[in-house]
């Protein structure tokens, strides 16, 4: 899940390998909540022992924040690769990082939807999360900022249209659902029509 | 916090009138999530006996039934209200509709964060509060078509623009913070300035 997304593959979304620990974590988180998942909910699905547990990941907390930071790392990787993609043309650069970041909330929504858990992190913790979000976050500002500076994006307030996008796409990972009637594709298209718009750059109809 | 909200009163947030069972229910769901608060620890916060919280509530899903519907009720009064004043404008209804989400969202970003609760509840319940928050997706659809037949908006997709614009304005209560750098009013216009790009009516720059 960690490894680099080449151009070629950050459409592509293959089964993650989190391993049982934390594959089975993510299960508890999503199904009864961070604080509503003990050690030992988490050490009887995964088959071992609470120390055994403890052996690997210091703490439930150490446990999410891992989920967290391989989804968010995960979630960069393929953006850097569809901006890469985009070459030098900013609508094209802008039109791929937005539809990585849709795909990845429909085809990863539940680790996505894990990050309604981030305020129950440490003050630390959140900040370690949020400095590696940072950087998805930066990237989109300077899609924007080059689109603005070239003159095919038209944005009034480039930091909140960033976190505006952001939460736009954010939200989809509650509420999509894979087996529903929309594909991930279909999603990614529609949501990026609305960011062109967002950024002053709409299509035509 | 049922009463209806009139013309004058939808953009004026008096403090929450929960009573002492829900407002600590609100309190304890926002620091430890619904599955980490257990009903004993409601009983301790609230001083009473947990039969003496029974007797108010069947149990602890129906008080997180309780506050996401007097929400979603509160906010959708004041959406009426918000439409009411836009009076047969469409651009000024749409306009503080939008507001009027956004404004809820910062004024009451704890309450709003519960949403993200709402995976947690029975199907029954899910599907109850779905019927109810319901009401809100088509006043904002309406809005949208209303503007769309009379030449002043332009969107290709009603329904998910309907579902981008309340996943962006929901976003907005998961990291705004009363006493962080903007106000209630500052996000609200921002965030309506976006969402009228995103109905194909930008305001001019």
């Amino acid at each position: 899940m960690t490894a680099q997304q080449t151009a070629a593959t950050w459409r592509d979304f293959e089964p993650m390998q989190l391993g049982p620990i934390l594959g089975n974590a993510l299960d508890a988180f999503h199904e009864n909540g961070f604080h509503g998942t003990t050690v030992r909910d988490l050490a009887r699905r995964v088959g071992v022992t609470v120390p055994a547990l403890y052996y690997h990941h210091e703490n439930k907390e150490a446990m999410l924040v891992a989920l967290l930071e391989s989804a968010v790392r995960n979630l960069i990787d393929r953006c850097r690769a569809a901006v890469t993609e985009g070459g030098d043309d900013p609508v094209l650069r802008f039109s791929y990082f937005y539809e990585a970041v849709v795909l990845n909330m429909t085809h990863r929504a539940r680790p996505s939807a894990l990050d309604s858990e981030v305020r129950h992190l440490s003050p630390e913790n959140r900040r370690g999360y949020a400095a590696v979000r940072k950087e998805l976050e930066l990237m989109l500002l300077d899609l924007i900022r080059d689109g603005a500076d070239r003159g095919v994006f038209d944005v009034d307030d480039i930091p909140e249209t960033v976190r505006a996008l952001l939460g736009m796409g954010q939200s989809i990972a509650r509420w999509y659902q894979i087996d529903g009637p929309l594909t991930p594709d279909e999603v990614a298209d529609r949501y990026t029509a609305i960011a062109l718009r967002v950024v002053g750059h709409p299509t035509t109809s």
